[in-house]
């Protein structure tokens, strides 16, 4: 099982994104997790590990897919 | 059966953004399509009227998602 982690900020653009993730993504293959980072400030720093730059933004096995664009994650500090 | 089409353009960024549709995507729902505008350019006009602005972009049920920034559809033409 690999892991996919779907980071957002509550935002209409996320929302669109969250509905791709729910949707789409083959759950027997990935386990996902969802982070609200306007919630949860304290993951900030490893979302930015990961390589993440705004969200929504999708990480599959390490590798960061940004999804359209809605917020800096620079705005969400 | 619902359709996916991903429209791309032969770039790195599209190439790691088709990982993920052909590793994440559940078959058992989406039907996949993969369009390189690059060489099929008679179809840009139809990627434009789904509201694809830049490649790589997926295509869930006539939704865009716009993934990282690859090229402006305007430089395929």
């Amino acid at each position: 099982m690999s892991n996919a982690i779907f980071y957002h900020a509550g935002c209409p653009v996320c929302l669109g994104a969250e509905q791709l993730v729910a949707d789409a993504i083959d759950r027997s293959k990935y386990q996902i997790e969802t982070v609200h980072l306007g919630e949860q400030a304290d993951r900030i720093a490893e979302a930015e590990a990961a390589g993440v730059n705004s969200v929504p933004a999708l990480v599959l096995n390490d590798q960061v897919f940004h999804i359209n664009f809605g917020a800096s994650i620079d705005d969400l500090k």
